[in-house]
Order: structure tokens, then C-alpha cells, then sequence
């Protein structure tokens, strides 16, 4: 079976998948006799192209990364995201435009677009998951497609589908952990002795936090994460504006030193929790100890604990080596599992 | 869709699980359309019973409980559990008969017999994983049924089906771990100042060491679940003598005071790792310190790290409260996900 890909953003996880998809195409073949090419291309500030005849993704990679249009490439004249998504004639279009917290767009409305059109519509994107969960969900299965999101909260490791497969008919009471990698980063380098400005710039030097930091210290893309898993798994829609985030910037080296001298550290604690009919849900600074599952999660790393009716206190992390930063690829192969997953 | 189900070994896993099945019942139900009796039972020293209209189960837990024999619940003469199974009609059978890691007998029987006959065969036993794993699961696909054995590693939590579902074509380089809930409690029961026989004890009155501690002192539960690991996810085939285990007896005092001082921690580590086609498996007490995701496993705690060419070390782990013993029910439970999962 052949596939037809269309990539709506082009930016370093979509071309991490790019890579990704050509390094395992053989395998891909041989295990599920499936290929596929790639018909559309979506980039913020390199143009559009489609040909639904394939694409040469080396030469889109080439221009893109050597800061050249790759409208030369089109046999089309397309002019905007939707455009590519409607001439790609693709089986399953990626989405990975920037995130919009406030109202999910512009990626909702692609979503909506491919899976109209009868694609699989897969995302690295927070946004549509939270604004249109329910929406895109229904569409899809009205389709016979898959709305796929693995990659929307712990960069690419999955826990949508480790739920959704391991655990059947469990009744999830609450999920706890360190979703945001960015202040991870800081606190474990204030707990070194660094400043918190010099904390930020190295976070920001190793391409993890932004130019502008306030979405990951003030607490807001933990907040999304938090509010998408409460969406999809605790099947109670909830925005980022209702987890109403504390983020890190009130924490001092003296609470950092203080809380060192008695074995303790700060993280950036997500949590929620089913309290009858509602779903209580937090992101704020708080004391752990050693015996808690996110006191060894440092530098980069993230994590989520699950209590459920029948497992109690199941934990899964993402571990980083310090100066690592597996981020676009890891969050590529959370892409590449959705796709997999869609077609084998 | 009704299935009938056969339970080959009846102790604590197995008798929580038939309460886990009665609990869940209306779920299943409502979810899957799937309703299920109880046609046949084998008990260790209490008899056994099969009805192929379906036993009282009640009464069957009730009679065993208090000590009396199930036989006299039995519509047939039957007097072994190949007897049960053969007469039980039974859609999926449920083996938890005790291990015997030298031969993985009587188990493998049980288990050919069923799939045979036609039955989804499931265990919590990790002898015919090690001893069958590759000829039981060819027999399975072979009569389009499911060979499950999710509760043999983690108790109960997921860890075969995880890596199933949600790593599609990833390759696994290595995993690292925890695997053995009686040795950590030791471990950590020393760290706090116990002696190594009180500590363990007291592991035996909560009722996860047996009188014969030297299974799980001297590392042979733990190797054999590296084995089972080896053998499934790494698809080749790996004896626990093959891992040939060090146990815990000679941690002293004196080593467990001098790795606290320095902010580090005795684990009974386990740990395989492919080296061009070989792999190479152990199972030795470990220093860890506070940056490894072992650290923090205390008490009765277990989980396992995979190290995948896509991403970078992953973990689940599975943790407890000091005191709390969900065992029976968390096994149970993976047998109960392993059973949703052949029928759903």
C-alpha cells in the first residue's frame, strides 16, 4: 500500500520526521508492506509546493535549510497551507504549524480540512487537541481516519497510546509530573549554583527555550500539556486558562539552597485529579524528596505518573544526558509511531 | 460475545483476578459487548472443577478460602489440570500454576494443550515465556489466537504490550532496571538501619518474600524476568542461567552507610544490552546515584528503562507505598488487560 504525505510546517521536527520516514522506509516496506512519497509541502517562510506525483523531498530539505523557496519544486500554484492540503491528493497529512494556546487555529482548521478530505490527520501540535479534541475526533471516526496527537506532550514518547493500549478498562483517577523541559533545565542548573537569567540563556543556547521565555517559565505550554491530557484521557475538556498556571519565576537560590540542605528540590509539578464529577488540575513550583518518581528527573528530562483503579502509581520519563537534546527526533518519532500505527 | 474461561491455578493472583472479572463485568459489557463464565477450575491442594454451563464462582472462592475442596462443584470426574482444561470447553484458558524456572513444566503443557484446543492462552508464569516463547506464540498465530503474558515482568503493569504498541518499528539497544520488589524492599529497609535478616523478615510478613527467600535474594527472579525481556523484545532466546545472577547477601552495613555518605544507593540492578548480535545480560548489585531513574526507586518499587534508537532512554516504573502490597491485584490486572486485549 502506498501512502501519499503531505507536510503542513516544515520546520525541525517536520523535517526530523522527513529524515526519519526515509531512515526506516526499508523497514517500513518489510514489515508492512508500505511505502510512500511526499506530495505537499507547507513552510512558514520558504513557500508551498504540491505534486501529486512526489515531490524530491532531498532538494525541499536542501532549499529549506539553505534559506531558498521551495516553490520551484510545485507543479501547482499554491499559495497557502490549505491550498497544499487540498492539491496534495495525500493519504495522511502531518501537522505541525505553531502553536496557538488561545484558540487552536490555524491547525484546526487543516485538521479539519484533511480529514474531510479523507486523510489521517497526525499533529505534534497542543493546540487542535485541546480546542477540538472532541470535534476532531468524531469527524475522524465518521471518516474511518485517525486523529493521532502521541507527540503533544512528552516530545515524541508516547503516553496517548500507552494508555489507550496498555491499559483497558482502567479508571484513571490522576496523573502527576514534570512536562516542561525548559524549567526543568533551570531549576537543575540553579541547584548547581547558576543565576536564573544565566539558567535561561543556556536553556536558550541549546535551542530549548525560546527568545522569549515566558510560555515555558510562567508555566503555560506545562498548563496545555496538562489540559490535553485531561481532554483526551479524563474525557473533561479543559483549557490552559482553567489549569491557571504558577510558573517558576518566584523561586530564589536561597528556597533553591535551602530546600538542597534538607535532600529536597523544587520541580514544576503538573497535576490533575478527578474529585467526583470534576477534574481538579494544577501546574505550580513544589518541594519533592527523594522518595517521590520526579526527584531524579533532571536537566531535560520529563515524566507523568498515573494512579489508576487497578495499578497504583504507574510512572513513565523521558531521561536526558545533560547537553543532549534528542527533542526534534524524539518528538518526529512520536509523528512517525501515529502514522504507523494508522496504516500497518 | 460469550467466552468461557478456564482458571489453571487458583491462588491469589488467580482468585483476584475472578474478582477483577466480576468488578469489571458491567464495563466489559458496555465497552466491548463481552460477557464471560467460569468453566473450569484447578486448584493446587483444593481440588478441581469444571462445568461446562458455568460454575459458581462465589461458592468456588468461597469453598477455597476456607479451605475445602471445589470438586464437589464439578459436573465431570476430573482430576488434574490437563483434565480441567480438556473438559472445561473453555474460549481462553488461565494458567498460574507455580514457576519452575529449570524447565518452565508444567506450565508449557498447560498452555500447548490449551492453544490446541483452540483457547486464548494467558499467564502470569514467566517459565513458559523463557522455556516456549517463540514455538507457543507460533502455535497461537497458527490458530489465529493470543499467547499473553503481560503480568510476568512488572506485575501487572505493562510492559510488553507499551513497547508493542506505542514503539512501532523502533530498535531496542538496551534496557536497564529494577525487576525484583523483595530485594529493593531489603535494600531500603538496610539504608534506614535494619539488619539484613529483619529486614528480611519483615519482607516475608508482608507476604512478598517466601520462607525460602533465596529465589529473589540470590537474583534468580530477577534474571529470569531479564530472560523473558531478552527472549521477547530483544527475539533472542535467553536462559536465567544464561544471566547468571549476583544477589544481594554480600551487601554489608558498612557498604550501604558508605554509598548514603556519598549521596548514593545499593539497586539490584538488571540490565541486557545488544552488542552486535549477541546480548549481554546481568543482574548485580549496583551503586546509582540521585541522577539515575533508579534512585528513586524505593520500598517495593520495580520499573525498567529501554534505550531505543529513536528514544532516548524511556522509563516506566511502578511504585508503591511502604506497606502497601498491591501485588495479587496489580498481576491480576495484567492478566485481565492481556484477556481485553484477545477480545476486544
Amino acid at each position: 500500500m502506498h501512502y501519499k504525505l503531505a507536510l503542513i510546517g516544515f520546520g525541525n521536527v517536520a523535517r526530523a520526521l522527513a529524515r526519519l520516514l526515509i531512515r526506516k522506509q526499508d523497514l517500513l516496506k518489510s514489515q508492512y508492506d508500505v511505502t510512500f512519497s511526499f506530495t505537499g509541502i507547507s513552510t512558514g517562510s520558504h513557500g508551498f509546493a504540491v505534486n501529486p506525483n512526489g515531490l524530491d523531498i532531498q532538494k525541499a530539505l536542501e532549499l529549506v535549510e539553505s534559506g531558498q523557496s521551495i516553490f520551484p519544486l510545485s507543479s501547482f500554484n499554491v499559495k497557502n497551507s490549505l491550498d497544499v492540503i487540498n492539491h496534495s491528493s495525500a493519504d495522511v497529512m502531518f501537522e505541525n504549524s505553531p502553536v496557538n494556546t488561545q484558540t487552536g487555529q490555524p491547525a484546526l482548521d487543516h485538521i479539519r480540512t484533511a480529514l474531510n478530505l479523507n486523510m489521517h490527520a497526525i499533529t505534534a501540535n497542543k493546540g487542535p487537541v485541546v480546542h477540538g479534541y472532541r470535534e476532531l475526533t468524531a469527524l475522524a471516526k465518521s471518516k474511518g481516519k485517525r486523529f493521532g496527537f502521541e507527540s503533544t506532550v512528552l516530545g515524541g514518547a508516547p503516553v496517548f497510546s500507552l494508555y489507550r493500549e496498555a491499559f483497558p478498562l482502567a479508571e484513571l483517577t490522576s496523573i502527576k509530573g514534570i512536562f516542561n523541559a525548559t524549567t526543568n533545565v533551570i531549576l537543575t542548573l540553579m541547584e548547581n549554583g547558576e543565576a536564573y537569567d544565566d539558567a535561561v540563556k543556556y536553556a536558550q543556547s541549546i535551542g530549548l527555550a525560546e527568545t522569549d521565555p515566558t510560555n515555558d517559565v510562567d508555566g503555560w505550554d506545562a498548563a496545555i500539556k496538562v489540559a490535553a491530557l485531561v481532554t483526551v484521557l479524563m474525557d473533561t475538556p479543559m483549557t490552559p486558562q482553567q489549569v491557571n498556571p504558577t510558573g517558576i519565576r518566584g523561586i530564589t537560590p536561597e528556597m533553591i539552597a535551602k530546600a538542597k540542605a534538607e535532600g529536597k528540590r523544587y520541580k514544576l509539578v503538573c497535576s490533575a485529579e478527578k474529585v467526583g464529577d470534576k477534574v481538579e488540575a494544577s501546574v505550580s513550583p513544589q518541594l519533592v524528596d527523594s522518595t517521590s518518581p520526579l526527584y531524579g528527573m533532571m536537566n531535560s528530562s520529563t515524566g507523568i505518573t498515573f494512579r489508576t483503579d487497578v495499578i497504583l502509581d504507574y510512572s513513565i520519563s523521558l531521561s536526558e544526558k545533560p547537553g543532549m537534546k534528542g527533542g526534534p527526533v524524539e518528538t518526529a518519532y512520536g509523528l512517525f509511531a501515529d502514522f504507523v500505527n494508522a496504516v500497518k
